[in-house]
């Protein structure tokens, strides 16, 4: 029997968990997993619901949709690998770790292209359609327009926490400060550079006896620790939004 | 509006999450936050459910009963500070720190008796009634007997993992051993010794200049980390138990 | 037989660490633990040297200075417990947490007061004469000629990495930027207000359930932690200043 | 200016610091680190110094050993790249990332071969003269004369913290136990099967979610961090042995 996801988020009200499960048990299929968040500043319904069983896609959205606000945000995974882009250029350590990670296919992902090329890169993605394009230390910039085409579905690994040393030469700011701890941020990417929803943040410790090159390599360590981590969240679809904020159900 | 908690374990079965939602929902209760857990080996279902609006309790845990399986557990907790009693004997750093939260009101309990005294344990006890039983660092056995009439409510502090350095002295095997981390756990006490449910396990790393002293300082400061830990979890009703493992919604 | 650690600081040059210990050496003084780092960058030269062994001070300390460069700054400790005085004002987690290790006297320090009042605090310390003030969450700022008089002995605990967050309501601003770990910074005072020399960080995770309350109580928890575990690098002399930045021999 | 590491073991006593660097000084050569530590349990001497400057090897050697007591273990190296070889039979994930880690230049080791094969293995190794031989998941039991011909220089990465879950099917066990966290532990190989000294230990947190497979996805992100941190360690000659504890300068 397959396993499913579905992801609802609306404005709350009562009554919501009750409605979603009764379609579900309407339609014999059997939950083994659910979570659910309510953000009561923001007055909004989170809820991811694992089941088995089989069933018509179209006809589970819809009746789940009757039983919500029409602010709902509905969506259906089967669960099947994601299929993405990544995008590296000078620095290739993350890349060799998802390149790895795919090998032992723990990466849940299907692999459509590697590309370095920045002028290509606006008909290579469309042409691949992919679920998601992950930044491992692409050190360009995309273009606003890039952006907007792909909400939510761009993922970025950032050199340190953020807020925190912005701009160039991250490590060297760092060994100034004499800092004791170094991160990295996983996040999406919003026409807002670096400011975009955040997923993992990570840290390692680090002492007076790094140099920055040290700490650069601390950096890519713990950068493909957390990159990894935010992938394996969203790839099996456990994360969602709620503004610029995420909500994880791990 | 107050808070409360519902806690269901029972078979697992399709309807489950339907069943006790809908209950809630024709009571006109409001549900914050719901986390739901199979195990699938054991085909065994735990919910916990947090709800606000007032309701009769009696009725809601009948109503409730009657759309779950007959061996189902069902309790309904209002988050009132829970009553608890701390034994502890010859070192007090858990003790202190325990009290100190107490004092600063984070523990959410009430502290009924502190005791030392082996002898008059059973009595005391008796009378106070407490909810939970906490065990900081209490260098004593308990009869068989006493941990029978308080199953699943004694909360005890172990100088380690589990498994692993069982036995007296422990830091001073741990420093034969030449260890590179020190960890604690926490963990209900069962009438098999240091073999209960485990809550909350963490480390702290050491090194060679770490005498069985420091590891014992370092083996202190995890301990009273990971029993706060534990505690705030169980009394936040967070914590159910599949068979000798805790299914804990955090 | 009395411990006693040599600290040593002055411009990097051939033949120091073989000056040094030849002084302890032609004492009789036995090295339980020496350790040593370079700043290549800065060229400046750090030791700290645990020897056991009576002597008298002063001529150890002008025949070490002998062999050392004219910059050389030389520091010779007993490990007495420092004299020291804790500023605290509405958060009182910090100062109780320090309490409480006092009680159990594993601070290494003399109390000789605590102290809240802004005002008296001029006459106060001046009569004390502390080693080290210790800023246990003290939410007020220090004059400019306060803390020039007592330089690289005012250690203060932040609510938040540096630099992160700068300004009020720092969990406020956690909380919206939707960040997944909270850290503390314990540094040294200077006259640049949170800019000082970082002696510990470190962090624990969070999640999206946490309300700006719950990443406070988080912060309070990691803010204790964290100074306990500076007090501990610096009373033992383990801490030397390189700049802007702390070189600590663990 | 290159740089070389001298490694001292002997039993201690007064003067050895000088003596040494007494050396060093004479022959010009520049200490840019030094670490050393008594372990006064066992009564024995570490160092660790690292220097620059051209050097005769032979007659360093023969100077330093003739200031040391005639128990002296003293080593002299160059940083150059460890000869490796790596041995792993049927799980690919250590040898994946070593590989990976070797193809970008941080591991410090010259890969001489890489086998699988258990009948071949004492030719081969006895050919290539490695320095190390690192069992990245060889699952399979070296001969005790095997180890004996390279003492300390087997370096294993263990399923598990040591001492715990010893025997077949760790992740079920660990699974059954309901553990909190779970951990690795790098090692040298000595005749006593698991219980050589231990160079790395860490620890990843899990809970009640994690099947036994999660559990052994988790037990291999840690294995791989825990090899490739001992590694480095050894590679870099920071690592000494006391009795069959570890001193490590880090």
């Amino acid at each position: 029997m397959s396993t499913n996801v579905l992801l609802v988020e609306c404005s709350d009200c009562p009554g919501l968990v009750y409605g979603i499960t009764g379609v579900l048990f309407r339609r014999g299929l059997n939950i083994v997993g659910n979570q659910e968040f309510v953000d009561t500043g923001a007055e909004r319904f989170f809820m991811r619901t694992e089941f088995v069983g089989a069933t018509d896609a179209g006809g589970l959205l819809a009746e789940v949709r009757a039983v919500l606000p029409a602010d709902a945000v509905v969506r259906l995974s089967d669960l099947a690998p994601k299929r993405i882009v990544i995008l590296a250029s000078r620095e290739h350590h993350c890349l060799a770790d998802l390149l790895v990670r795919q090998e032992f296919g723990v990466l849940n992902a299907r692999l459509l292209a590697v590309a370095a090329n920045h002028a290509a890169l606006g008909p290579l993605v469309e042409e691949c359609r992919p679920d998601f394009i992950v930044l491992a230390k692409f050190m360009r910039v995309l273009s606003p327009d890039f952006v907007r085409r792909f909400p939510s579905r761009i993922i970025n690994i950032h050199h340190s926490f953020l807020p925190a040393f912005a701009g160039a030469k991250p490590y060297h700011q760092a060994f100034q400060r004499g800092v004791k701890v170094i991160g990295a941020t996983a996040h999406f990417v919003t026409d807002q550079l670096d400011e975009g929803p955040i997923i993992v943040q990570q840290v390692i410790p680090v002492d007076h006896t790094h140099t920055p090159e040290d700490l650069s390599q601390a950096g890519h360590d713990v950068e493909q620790i957390v990159l990894a981590r935010a992938l394996k969240l969203v790839f099996e679809d456990r994360v969602l939004l709620c503004g610029n904020r995420t909500v994880i159900f791990d």
